[in-house]
């Protein structure tokens, strides 16, 4: 049936508000405007991110929101003056734009388009109004993804094309998990071969980290999770030692001071908790230590610490999405992938399908899980 | 008189506890021990981290102790085993030194040595005996400089042979604020031509510090602090805008994100204050703005910030003594100031003579003055 210049009905998880599950509704999603395309999506992610704001962690979201931000999809049909995007094209909808202006865009030091959430809301539309209705009013948009939703619409400074040859359940991965973990490590903090790096938290993003270091040639990964079933896998993929800060009765930053003669290189925290942020910081050696923060604190977190830590020679960053330009390097790190340079295999621990959303969340919340992709 | 060999009696400032004003007393000066050297000081800066001391802001300080860290001397005698320093050497005391033995020193990366009080006690010459005596009992040593006397004893790894044609009121500055202030700049941020920069407190560190972007060849420095009497010579140095925060009724790191289209490419917190630190860091630009940390915050002081400042692509770093691995770099500077690459005749606000140190600390405290210097 062809859609183009139609309005949709479908199904999408909606989040109707604060501290309740998403509910699967029937929708509308509106014709895509000029400079937007219509994706069908085919397979999302769940990251904390979208738990964040099921908690109230995160400002500046208007409810009912349909979330999501970790997708993979198919063009259905493209608005007024879309030119390289065509119905039929596989795509990423990119959670930080690339508009390719902004005097951020053509610094080629930072990824932070001023067209992200960052710096005006990603709510609704450019153009101030939503394509989402459900129960006669409009739905908000969020980070303008919101993968939850078997069609959403994007605009095309947040959507990337990719290889047509890619399986979408690992092709969802690039939307968020893989390249913000890995870019940390190559782009941000660019980790040098033989250091000695702490990666705290295994989830999608951290295991990505470590994939990261070890392809940076890292000499000693230590891996940090307070569930030591993820360890295996973390040694899979590079890992050359694994600690469960719930096995010592001093601080986990303690314990990595004393293993690494004074502190790692490189630490990366991978959760987006302040504790495990301060701990990252402090297990960095003195003198010339880094430390990234990767993971995204509620709103409203702060880190209370002793200035001393960097005084004393350490360096704090953070990057937002790996500090990728996202639009021209998720399709090339979507052609690295497939010609074998990563082998994504285990980062997704649990499939299930679209309307099992809740469960997704759940093991999440678990602690359990590594990263769980849902199939439309 | 030749002195070598014999105990010298002469005149110190004594800090005797916290709080009290330090008082000029008649001490006893051991001769210097293997790997040690005895300096007649000829001038001493007064600097605030001696200050923290008093105001018992610093911790790990035994009392009755002998302070000051910015001096200049000539060498009186030497210990057994020292070569490449003899008696008549113009010298500068190394409050960081540099042992060019231990894994920081080898480490072309840092410069904090192993041997600074960061690692051990400063307090005790290595063999940990002081060779200070006042009314009778051991008088502590503080950061192994004890720049407040007339003579002190200081180890060879914490001092450096300097020019001899080099006027000693200005190579005292050597010992702490011009590496301090000019080495965050070039050595830490690695300022870049055509970068905007903040220094915020226009003390010797701030002031070196704008010499530090002017010569980094920086578009924009943006000079701050409460004393707006400072202006004058903060230009002269290369400040492009001074700004008074007492002026305004916003938040200074507004004004200057206003000033500069979204924040500064870098910022240096010249003053120890967690609030300015914080400032500093909220002034740089989203996605690459870099912030430094100089100044020395008391013990215990703690910073309390949104960790998205740093999630967003900024970066918070420190340094001690300027980044500068001391023992090699302080005669390089000196040779540069010989050379006429800086010049540092603002820097000193005030000279006094040694008896009149409480009066500096005074002048240090008001805010009224640049640096203070005592001439022996």
């Amino acid at each position: 049936m062809d859609t183009a210049g139609k309005i949709v009905k479908c199904k999408a998880a909606v989040a109707w508000e604060i501290g309740k599950p998403l509910t699967i509704e029937e929708i509308e999603v509106e014709v895509p405007k000029a400079s937007e395309v219509r994706i069908k999506m085919v397979a999302t992610g769940i990251c904390r991110t979208d738990d964040h704001v099921l908690k109230g962690a995160l400002k500046g979201i208007d409810f009912p929101v349909i979330l999501g931000h970790e997708g993979a999809g198919i063009i259905e049909s493209v608005g007024e003056g879309v030119t390289g995007l065509k119905p039929g094209d596989k795509v990423i909808p990119l959670c930080i734009p690339q508009c390719g202006k902004c005097s951020s865009c053509l610094n080629p030091n930072t990824n932070c388009c001023l067209k992200t959430h960052l710096s005006e809301s990603q709510n609704v539309m450019p153009d101030k109004t939503s394509r989402f209705l459900c129960k006669g009013k409009a739905a908000y948009h969020f980070l303008w993804t919101s993968t939850f939703s078997e069609y959403t619409v994007v605009p095309v400074d947040a959507v990337a094309k990719i290889d047509d040859r890619v399986p979408m359940d690992k092709a969802c991965l690039f939307g968020c998990g893989f390249p913000t973990g890995y870019g940390a490590v190559v782009n941000t903090a660019k980790v040098e071969p033989g250091s000695t790096c702490a990666v705290f938290g295994l989830g999608g993003i951290g295991l990505s980290a470590v994939i990261g270091c070890k392809s940076a040639g890292a000499a000693i990964i230590i891996a940090v999770d307070i569930n030591s079933a993820k360890f295996d896998i973390a040694k899979v993929f590079g890992a050359t030692e694994c600690i469960n800060p719930l096995d010592y009765s001093k601080p986990i930053q303690e314990v990595i001071t004393e293993m690494t003669n004074g502190g790692v290189h490189y630490s990366f925290e991978c959760i987006g908790n302040t504790d495990t942020m301060k701990a990252a910081l402090e297990c960095c050696h003195m003198g010339y230590g880094t430390s990234v923060i990767i993971g995204e604190a509620p709103s409203a977190a702060q880190i209370s610490f002793d200035p001393i830590l960097l005084f004393t020679g350490r360096t704090w960053k953070g990057s937002i999405f790996g500090g990728w330009k996202s639009k021209e390097s998720v399709p090339r790190l979507v052609d690295e992938f497939m010609a074998n340079k990563f082998n994504l295999d285990g980062l997704v621990s649990h499939t299930l399908p679209f309307d099992q959303i809740n469960e997704g969340f759940e093991l999440l919340r678990s602690g359990n899980s590594i990263r769980t992709i849902l199939m439309f």
